[in-house]
């Protein structure tokens, strides 16, 4: 089975795609799947987790460091290298197995021709270390320079970020520092080159170095290079870190350091890969889906979520959405507790500036950034969007409506006590978070004396292109979750950490508090299902907007990049929805509702759905799964699945370019796999497990970390196995639709006959075969 | 005095404001001031008022008949007529003091000249009766011919409205007849000419007759014309009627019927006519703003109201808005009772339609029609503007977010009451609409539990391009003064009708009702100016928005006919407002506010409007002259006072055609001089008097209509006097600045010397000089 993404020739066309689909990373930071010719033209990054740089009054964004793989050759005075000459042949190669990037080009020369190769990696062991591996061999004698070093000409959307730039070479280390101009961070790039062969060596352009030598036909001449990168955020000499630690790489040597990074990658993969069984390319996509998620986690630092589209750039400002909690954190959950738990640190270090948004609008407690950079303050500008009819900004309400953003935020946290059973989440802010977006949500809230409730009005929920609607179903059912969840928080809180819990209360002591939340909660309108059509209404009157089809919609749009929703979009008007919203509330909730309430909003809702979002199709594949019809969701998680391998996804919401990987999808991907397709359903004490697998799937078989245990599984259509680490310290009971409940020892392993084929369990009857 | 409007030469430019300038009409029926000759491509209308039908799934509008004033010249067969020969000279004229339209033209013909002259007049004595006197002389003989009957070819924006056009010549009387397509509503005209000469009659084409003769030279050909209109909305026959009424016309004849005709016309001036002296213009705008309202008073029927253009066509649906409640009432309070009733009438009467809305909707009561038509049924459209960049409808909130129209409605009930002392128009159906109306706020209100407070929240007040906004403060302190006349209501029905306020009060017993109205009352939220700066905020975050200035906003606009408000309207997103706002709230509840208040909202606000809608001026003037500052709001008088004799008022929004004539205007060009400048406020039992005169008005002088009493006011700057009709049943209190209180009995006259211009008061130290 392949592990190997690849192109086997060189096209213009993809320099932008592949640099996603090349990526590499290691969750500090990010490199984009360029060659190594690359600059800046080509979106060349080494993007920086975490850092964060206003230039004059341009949006906000992630920090790309100066780039130190860059790499020039010329041969006998002309110029080799993709751009420039079309080359005999060329490949690219990353070997998700273990994070490495190899290219291979073979150029024409004068009697000749020559084949460069370039392999590359980002250190998931040591997480400031870059290594790469050059050769070339020529069939005829020529005259070879590279120019290599540090490339400062960095790559910004909205930049510049760097200043009073410093290039140094000293006993053969390059540094390059500079400060950023908003916060005057240091960021230091080191960088060694190391020749196997004898070599003249000139100081080239700015932090670049010049090394020339004739080459003999046949001969392999290979080289070294070794980087390391640090910021101030990591500590307060990171110039000198930058040099100590190249030295100290240079010194390990590649071997050394390959070694331990593919050493670290294989524990990675332990823990998360999932075995699909009969579907080759399924594998392959998921594969490549946990890949991207795994060089994108901060696995050291809660200082740092998960931008909406990784370390692959600036776009979205590199800003944390909620797409974090709603769309990767299950999958951390799952494979990597350590990673979530950081995820969810990295709101509560945010705290401050969900509060202070929160009383920018008049509110109290919490309102999280729709758009959340280092500090929480919203990223996020009220006019996101330019009008593709008259180039003038359009004002969208996705900063200052979208108020699911802190019940989501809840939801992550909840999960995650469930999940691992940590509750020293809540002693850690936690619970303060929990409180604080229940604080926020009863002042966000209004009472109708007529309909005798409490109702959240005006708000944008997940389908963007419908803004300021009234009780919008997720959004309800999200902040009644959120009120049940800060209830249900101080029951445990009592428990675990009185203490905690006992300043928190006098913290709040002036309210709204327990009783408040009580007391709305009482009468807390959530949209239900229509007891004819099963239907629930995504929001107030949407049941009244023109029924458009799709097609008949899109015939309408006069420029290819215009926006749907907004002030005049086409969608606004009509049901035609941007993404999954009650359908992705019933798979949250998917035990508070029947099969038939299910599938018929599935049925209802999923023509409607523009998927204007890559988060929309995994929640169809998802709730089809549920329902029993795998086959409907199937094409929805390939889709999913390889949306950065293919590259065809959105690239321009009006002007503003909005490409880079997907880890919301890549996420969902692998939640329409393992929680739809295995149909894995774990509520911190019992692991139901429901498959609804799709017809060419034979089984699917995934590591499992719950509640602190390790676990294996192995879902097929006849039975489910469950193996359970000796070390785990709990038992898990294990359930299966027609299957006795069984209980799994630490060290055991059980099976369960599922009966579920054999069309006793209505719920499962479209499934299987 | 002039009485005249006049043009003294024919230009095509003018065609269509010139049919608005030149408007006759007695309020069941308007005649466009367009020529004899003039078709429908010249927007030749006489429009019924209260007759409505929708063609097809367009926009409902009001039927205009077939032009019975069709009058077409041959002479030597060439066809003489504004539209095919350059006249000699042309005069236009329309004489209002007895709404009589006249046009004389001269045209070259072979051997010498022509004079053709048409006088006509809609009889304000009999309202189906039409009539025109004809005459021509030529300076050498000629051969004749007119053309002259019904033209049924009618001037219509969506239609075709009437269907099965009869047209039957029978002893001389034309009659068309046809029915509108949606309801079936027979329209009946007829017509009759009479020659005072010898001719050749010949049936035309359609219900046109010829009329043939020689012409001596200099000899006067003169022949009358007389018009009858019925619809069966009058009558169960409106054909016979129309051929009787005609018949009798004629039996009269044209000189009494202008005599009872002008006779009726004095009255009418008698009660209404303001005195400016010493301003020739401003007098002469004020009385054909006056012209104006009285050409279109529903003076005998409570079934029709005014619409927004009033009878000047088909724009804006020949819809009632809340232009009458709040901007054309005052004049018939002070002036015209009977007729304010038949306007608040027309309310009762279409309190179901806004029942149906209110229960669309989802709430309770009666939530009014922004556009109101027979029914009561809202005529607006959810996309009532195209955007010009793509030409796709934009919805727009005015239907279901305007809802002040409610609170409109209430307060000019309210202020009939409070005038008139008739209390009957509460039982006749006054306090059903106010309770329902103060019913629907309470089911559209919500409380926050966090602020203890009720908020109006979603709504488009005045300012339409803030649409969807909160606590929008004239709304607000409308919504809060419905809440009070609904208590106060009931106070007074109980002891004025006690057996109608039971029979109410039992429909209303399943609440909310007046235990509610008063709960919400006690915590109902009015944005309240600030402390410090004195300004009341719009609505809630107003002052958030962009502060741009008006004329660089201006600079942004790339298309002359944009919408500034809308979805991506320009002004939407900024502090500039379309219409006076907080400033109408202000002028409202003007005893409420301290002059300082009032100043400093007028300072901030009135740069900050673009006066995008013909109402906004006249609140900026009667402000300014509440605050003392009458050179203020001079400019804004004139502007609104003159806005049909100029025609310069926005054509078009977006690419909708709004021309017609501007009766909201005319009644603000009213207020503005009588209730700013001459400084009148009645509250139902004081008449106080601060006058602030603009500096060339040396006094006004008006007859008021009180309480059922008639009186007559001088307001100059040195004294105010006041008579009182003999035959009066009340003394009235008369209060003014500076003066003693006196009591003006029955057929008494008294004088109040005012201090004010001594600069003793304050409150109008910057007025007068």
């Amino acid at each position: 089975m392949s592990w190997m993404v690849e192109d086997r020739e060189f096209s213009r066309e993809n320099i932008v795609t592949n640099g996603n689909k090349y990526m590499t990373g290691n969750g500090y930071m990010g490199c984009r799947g360029t060659l190594e010719e690359f600059g800046k033209e080509q979106l060349t990054a080494i993007t920086l987790a975490g850092v964060y740089d206003q230039a004059g009054g341009k949006w906000r964004e992630p920090v790309n460091a100066p780039n130190p793989l860059f790499t020039r050759l010329r041969c006998n005075g002309e110029r080799l290298g993709v751009l420039n000459a079309e080359p005999l042949s060329h490949r690219q190669e990353l070997d998700i197995s273990a994070a490495v990037h190899k290219r291979e080009t073979v150029y024409s020369i004068s009697g000749g021709e020559l084949a460069f190769t370039a392999e590359r990696f980002v250190s998931m062991d040591q997480l400031h270390v870059l290594a790469a591996r050059f050769s070339l061999v020529a069939t005829s004698d020529c005259r070879i320079e590279l120019e290599t070093g540090i490339d400062s000409e960095v790559w910004d959307i909205n930049g510049p970020h760097l200043y009073g730039l410093q290039e140094h070479i000293s006993e053969g280390v390059l540094l390059s520092t500079a400060v950023t101009g908003e916060l005057g961070v240091q960021v230091a790039v080191s960088e060694m080159t190391v020749c196997a062969f004898e070599k003249q060596e000139t100081a080239g352009v700015g932090a670049q170095r010049v090394i020339a030598f004739d080459a003999k036909a046949g001969e392999v001449y290979t080289w070294l290079k070794y980087v390391a990168v640090y910021t101030e955020l990591d500590c307060s000499n990171p110039d000198v870190m930058a040099v100590r630690t190249v030295r100290a790489a240079e010194a390990a040597g590649y071997r050394q350091l390959l070694a331990a990074h593919r050493e670290a990658w294989a524990e990675r993969w332990e823990r998360s890969d999932c075995l699909i069984e009969g579907d080759d390319a399924a594998q392959f996509a998921l594969r490549f889906s946990i890949y991207q998620l795994l060089i994108i986690a901060p696995t050291e630092s809660e200082k740092v979520s998960i931008p909406a589209r990784g370390l692959s750039g600036q776009v979205y400002k590199g800003a944390v959405f909620w797409d974090t909690e709603m769309f990767m954190l299950p999958f951390f959950l799952h494979t990597a507790p350590g990673t979530a738990r950081n995820l969810l640190m990295y709101r509560v270090r945010t705290l401050d500036g969900a509060r202070r948004k929160a009383a920018e609008y008049g509110y109290l407690g919490a309102f999280y950034a729709w758009e959340s950079q280092d500090t929480g303050d919203d990223a996020c500008t009220l006019f996101n969007v330019n009008d593709v009819f008259t180039g003038r900004p359009m004002r969208t309400y996705f900063r200052d409506k979208q108020v699911h953003i802190s019940a989501d935020v809840v939801h992550g946290i909840w999960q995650y006590i469930s999940f691992t059973g940590d509750d020293s989440l809540l002693a850690d802010g936690g619970a303060e978070v929990i409180w604080e977006c229940a604080r926020f949500f009863y002042s966000y809230a209004y009472y109708s004396p007529v309909k005798q409730r409490y109702e959240i009005l005006d708000v944008t929920g997940p389908d963007e292109y419908h803004e300021r609607v009234n009780n919008n179903a997720y959004t309800n059912a999200l902040v009644r979750r959120t009120l049940e969840v800060a209830l249900e928080c101080a029951e445990l809180l009592q428990i675990v950490n009185p203490a905690q819990y006992h300043r928190l209360a006098v913290q709040f002591a002036e309210g709204p508090f327990l009783k408040e939340f009580r007391e709305m909660l009482e009468s807390f309108y959530v949209p239900q299902p229509d007891p004819d059509t099963l239907l629930i209404e995504q929001f107030d009157r949407y049941f009244r907007l023109e029924d458009v089809p799709l097609a008949e919609l899109k015939t309408r749009v006069l420029n290819p990049n215009e926006y749907l929703g907004g002030g005049n979009g086409l969608a606004a008007t009509t049901t035609i929805l941007k993404q999954a919203d009650v359908v992705l509330m019933l798979n949250l909730f998917k035990s508070s509702y029947s099969r038939a309430i299910k599938q018929a909003n599935w049925e209802y809702y999923e023509p409607r759905t523009e998927h204007g979002s890559s988060l929309s199709p995994c929640i169809y594949a998802l709730v089809a799964a549920d329902i029993g019809s795998p086959d409907w969701g199937y094409p929805y998680f390939m889709r999913t699945a390889t949306v950065d391998l293919t590259g065809e996804s959105k690239q321009y919401v009006g002007d503003l370019y909005i490409g880079g990987t997907h880890p919301a999808a890549n996420g969902g991907a692998w939640m329409a796999a393992v929680l739809g397709f295995a149909g894995v359903q774990f509520d911190g004490k019992t692991l139901r497990v429901k498959p609804a697998l799709p017809e060419q799937w034979t089984a699917v078989e995934l590591p499992l970390s719950l509640q602190g245990g390790s676990f294996r599984l192995r879902v097929s259509r006849e039975e489910i196995t469950v193996s359970a680490a000796a070390g785990n310290r709990d038992t898990l009971m294990v359930c299966a639709p027609g299957s006795t409940d069984q209980l799994c020892q630490p060290g055991a392993a059980l099976t369960l006959r599922t009966a579920w084929a054999a069309a006793g369990d209505n719920d499962n009857a479209a499934a299987g075969e």
